[in-house]
C-alpha cells in the first residue's frame, strides 16, 4: 500500500555535491527524495546532515519514483560517463509519460545530446544541467545551466531559479536551449574557468619570481585588484591562499607540489574548439600548461641541464610593474572570454542551438567559479546588442583593450627576456594581434600546401578577375615539373 | 580461363598520389596491376601517363586479386574513411590466407588499429602506411611509414625501400611498429608539418610587415637560411615561392587569399595530444593558426576596429634582426621536435608499440615534407643514445638552444612590442621555460582546486612528514565554513 506522494524533487548520488545541493533545495521549502546505490549512505545523510530537515530516504529507485508528485523531476548527480546510463534505464521501467530526469553531472555534451534524443523518444523530458559553485555554490547558490526538452524547463524553473545564486535580484539560472547545450556551456564555463586559473598563476608567478614579492605582498596585490576590474571569485580566493598559514607559519601554498590535476573538461573545450576551428588558444595553452606541470620529474631533470637567461628578477619599477600586470590580466582575460562565446557560437550553428549569450553571462555571473564583476559587462555588452558578433567589438571592451594592450605587451615582452613562462597571457597577445590583421602570412602557407601537394589555392577578392574569377580554385605549377598529373579532389 | 597472375603489387586509387606511386614501383622492375572504382580513369592511366611501361590495369577486384602473385600486396589509396572500410570488405572474398592489404591514404590511426585487428583475426596481413612527400615524393622517392602487422614487413620491404627516397644511400623506410603506429606516426609528421610551416609563415610575417623586406630579399634571406642549419625542403620551396612572379611581374605570393586550409592531420595530433595529456603546444597553435587565418571576413572586420601599436616598423639594425630571427627559427623548430618525439612516446606507452626513434628520425630524414639536415642530427641524437629521454637533453641540441635562446627572446620580445603575432614561436618559449623550471605556479592552481571543490592536493616531497606522507592527498578547510562534508572519490 502506498502512501500519498509527498515528493517535490527526487535527486540521486549522495556525494558533497548532491548533499549540499539537496539540503539547498530543502532550505527553500521543496520536499526533497534522496536516493543513493549504496543505501547505508542514504540512511547517513538522514541522521546526519540532514537531520532536522524535511528531506526524505529512498531504499530503492522504486521507492523514489513512488513518493514524488508528478511530473516527477529526479536528478541524477553521480559520475559522468555510464553510471548515468545505468541511472536512466533503472529509472525508465518506474516512470509516466511527461516525467523528467535530469543530468546535473559534468556529462560530455553529446552524451546528452545523445540521452536527450533517447529519452524524448520515449515520451520522457530529458534535462543535462551544468551545475558550478563547488560545494559551497551547491549549498548557498550555484550557478544553473541546464539545457535539453524545452517543455521541460517550465516544470523545473521555480525550483532551479530558487536555488540559485543570485544577482541583483536576477537568478544565476536561465534556459541555455536544446539537447545538449547546457553542458555544452558548462563545459566552456569550465574551459574559461582553467584560462583564467592559469592566468592568475601566470601573474603569481612574475610575482614571486620576477619581482620577489613574500606572499603577504602578494596578498595585498589580488586584494587590491579584487577592488577594481579584476573583482572575482577567483582573485579573492587566491589571497585567501597566498594568506593562509600552514601550522608552522609558511604559507601553505609553497608546500603544495606544483603539479595539477584536472577532470577533463578544459581539455573537452579544447578538442570541440579544434573539432569545430575555432581558435581558443588560450583554454589550449591552459590544458598544456596542467600537462607539462604534471611532468614534474622530467622537470627537475631539465631544471639542472637547460638554461635560462643570467637573471629572472626584473630590476625596474615593482609598483609599475604590478598596474601593468594587473591591465595584462585583464586584458587576456578578455581575449579568453572573446574565444569562449566564439566557441559557442559556433557550436550553437553546429547544433542548431539557439543560445542566449545575455543569460549565459547571467548564469556567469554569480554562483560559479568564474564569477565577476567583468560577466556583468558581458551581459551588458550582450543586452545592449543581442547580435554583438564579437566581444571585442563592444565599444567598452574595445576601449577597455586599448588602454591595457600597452602594459600587456609590456609584460609578456618582460616574461620573454626574463625567461619566466607566460603561454597564456602570451597566446592571448598572439590572438589579439593576428584577429587585428586583415591579412596573415597565410598566403605563404596556402603556396607551400599548392606547391608540394597540389592543394590549390585562392585569389584575394582584390586580385581577382577574368582569368582568376572569385572563390574559384587554381593550382600553379611552381616548379615547371610536376608532370600532367593534376589534384582531384581526393588530396592524399 | 586465368592466366599465369603476373603482378608484384595491386594499387587502388588513381588519383594523383596511387598513379605516381604506381609509376615510381614500376620504374623499380615491379609490375604493378592498377584498380579504379571509376573503371574509365584505369584506361586512360594506361594508355597515358603509363604508356610504355609494364603495367597491368585491371576493370573489377577480383580481375585485380587474379592478377597478382602471393602472398598478394593490395595497397589503398583513397579517400581515408569508409571508402577503406567498404574496399577492404570488397577484397577479402577474393583473398588467400597470408595476403596483405595496405592502406596508403591518411587513414585516422584508430581505424588503422581496428582494421588491423580485423584483418589478422581474419588470417590475413595489414599494414597502414604513412606516404608523405606529395606528388613529387610520390613519384622519385616518398618516405613511407608502415606499421601493422609484422610479418608482412619481410614481404613488402624490398618494393617499399626500393622506391622510397635515399639518404646517403640509406632508404626512407624502416619498419615502425605494431598495429596503427605507421599512421600514427604519419599523423604526428603532419602536425610537425603544421608547426614547421606556421613557423616559417611568422618569419615570412616579420620580414615583410617588421623588416619591410622585398620579396626579392626575402627570396636572399631563405636562400641563405636554407646553406645553414635550418636546410630542409620547406625553407627551400619558400625561396622559390617568394621569388616565382605572376604574369604581371608581381609576386604570385602576394595575390594567394590567406585562408589556409587543413585536412585534418594537424588537428588530429593536437587531439592526441590533449587526449594523452603531452604539452604539444606548437602544432596546437599552428592549428589554431590555421583556423585564426580562415575567419577573413571577421579579421578584416577586426582590423579596422581594433587597435595595435602605434607602427609595426622594426627600427634597429636589419641584418642583426634577419639573424637573431634565423636562430629564433631553429630554436622554436627543435621545441616542436621534441615535443612530437614526447608525443610518440606517449603513445607508444600507451598502446604498447615498440618504436624506434632513430628509424622515425630516418625515415623523416628525407622524401617527406619536412625533410630536412635537422632530422640529421636528430637520428645522430636517437643514434647516440636510444633511450634519450628528451630531444632536449642530448648535447648538440642543449647546445644549439642555448646559443640560440638569446637571440630567439629578442625576436618574440619585438614581435610583441611591434603588435605582430607570432604564436608558434611565442609558446615554443613558453614551453621551454616551463619545462626548465622545477617549480612551476600550479601549486597555486591546486590549491584554487582544493580551495572551491575540495580537489585535493599533494605536499611537494621536500615538504613531506609522518603528518603528510609522500604520494598521499590531502584536503584543507581553506575558509573555515566547509561543513561536514568532505570529498570522496566523486568528485562534481
Amino acid at each position: 500500500m502506498m502512501s500519498e506522494p509527498c515528493g517535490d524533487f527526487g535527486l540521486i548520488g549522495l556525494a558533497v555535491m548532491g548533499q549540499n545541493l539537496i539540503l539547498n533545495i530543502n532550505d527553500h521549502g521543496y520536499t526533497v527524495v534522496a536516493y543513493n546505490r549504496t543505501v547505508s549512505k542514504v540512511d547517513h545523510f538522514l541522521t546526519h546532515e540532514a537531520k532536522g530537515t524535511n528531506v526524505v530516504g529512498a531504499h530503492s529507485i522504486e521507492e523514489l519514483v513512488s513518493k514524488l508528485k508528478r511530473p516527477r523531476k529526479i536528478m541524477l548527480l553521480v559520475k559522468a560517463g555510464s553510471a548515468v546510463d545505468d541511472f536512466i534505464e533503472q529509472i525508465i521501467p518506474h516512470l509516466d509519460q511527461g516525467d523528467i530526469i535530469i543530468d546535473g553531472g559534468n556529462s560530455h555534451f553529446p552524451d546528452t545530446i545523445r540521452r536527450c534524443k533517447y529519452l524524448e523518444g520515449k515520451g520522457f523530458m530529458f534535462i543535462g544541467c551544468g551545475v558550478s559553485g563547488g560545494e559551497d555554490g551547491a549549498r548557498y547558490g550555484p550557478s544553473l545551466m541546464p539545457g535539453g526538452t524545452p517543455a521541460a524547463w517550465e516544470h523545473v524553473r521555480p525550483i532551479f531559479q530558487s536555488i540559485s545564486a543570485k544577482v541583483n535580484g536576477e537568478p544565476c539560472c536561465d534556459w541555455v536551449g536544446e539537447t545538449g547545450s547546457g553542458h555544452y556551456v558548462k563545459m566552456v564555463h569550465n574551459g574559461i574557468e582553467y584560462g583564467d586559473m592559469q592566468l592568475i598563476c601566470e601573474a603569481y608567478h612574475l610575482l614571486t619570481e620576477a619581482l620577489g614579492l613574500t606572499h603577504e605582498e602578494i596578498g595585498n596585490v589580488f586584494e587590491e585588484w579584487n577592488k577594481k576590474e579584476l573583482d572575482s571569485f577567483l582573485i579573492e580566493i587566491t589571497k585567501d591562499i597566498v594568506r593562509y598559514k600552514d601550522v608552522d607559519g609558511t604559507p601553505l601554498v609553497l608546500k603544495i607540489k606544483d603539479t595539477a590535476g584536472q577532470k577533463g573538461t578544459g581539455k573537452w573545450t579544447a578538442i570541440s574548439s579544434l573539432d569545430l576551428g575555432i581558435p581558443v588558444t588560450l583554454i589550449g595553452e591552459a590544458v598544456f600548461a596542467r600537462a607539462l606541470s604534471a611532468m614534474k620529474a622530467e622537470r627537475v631533470k631539465a631544471s639542472k641541464i637547460l638554461k635560462g637567461p643570467e637573471s629572472s628578477k626584473y630590476t625596474g619599477d615593482k609598483n609599475a610593474f604590478i598596474t601593468q600586470l594587473g591591465q595584462a590580466l585583464y586584458a587576456a582575460k578578455l581575449i579568453s572570454y572573446a574565444q569562449g562565446f566564439m566557441l559557442m557560437r559556433e557550436a550553437a550553428k553546429d547544433n542548431n542551438w539557439n543560445l542566449n549569450n545575455a543569460g549565459i553571462s547571467l548564469m556567469w555571473r554569480g554562483g560559479c567559479i568564474i564569477r565577476s564583476a567583468f560577466l556583468g559587462d558581458i551581459k551588458n555588452a550582450y543586452t545592449n546588442n543581442p547580435n554583438l558578433e564579437n566581444l571585442l567589438f563592444d565599444p567598452f571592451f574595445k576601449n577597455a583593450i586599448d588602454k591595457a594592450q600597452n602594459s600587456w605587451r609590456q609584460i609578456v615582452s618582460n616574461s620573454v627576456l626574463l625567461g619566466i613562462p607566460t603561454p597564456a597571457l602570451s597566446t592571448a597577445l598572439s590572438f589579439y594581434d593576428g584577429y587585428r590583421h586583415e591579412k596573415l602570412p597565410a598566403n605563404l602557407l596556402q603556396a607551400m600546401r599548392d606547391y608540394f601537394g597540389a592543394h590549390t589555392f585562392q585569389y584575394l577578392d582584390e586580385c581577382t578577375d577574368e582569368t582568376h574569377p572569385r572563390d574559384t580554385f587554381v593550382h600553379t605549377n611552381w616548379t615547371g615539373h610536376g608532370g600532367a598529373v593534376y589534384s582531384t579532389s581526393y588530396q592524399a
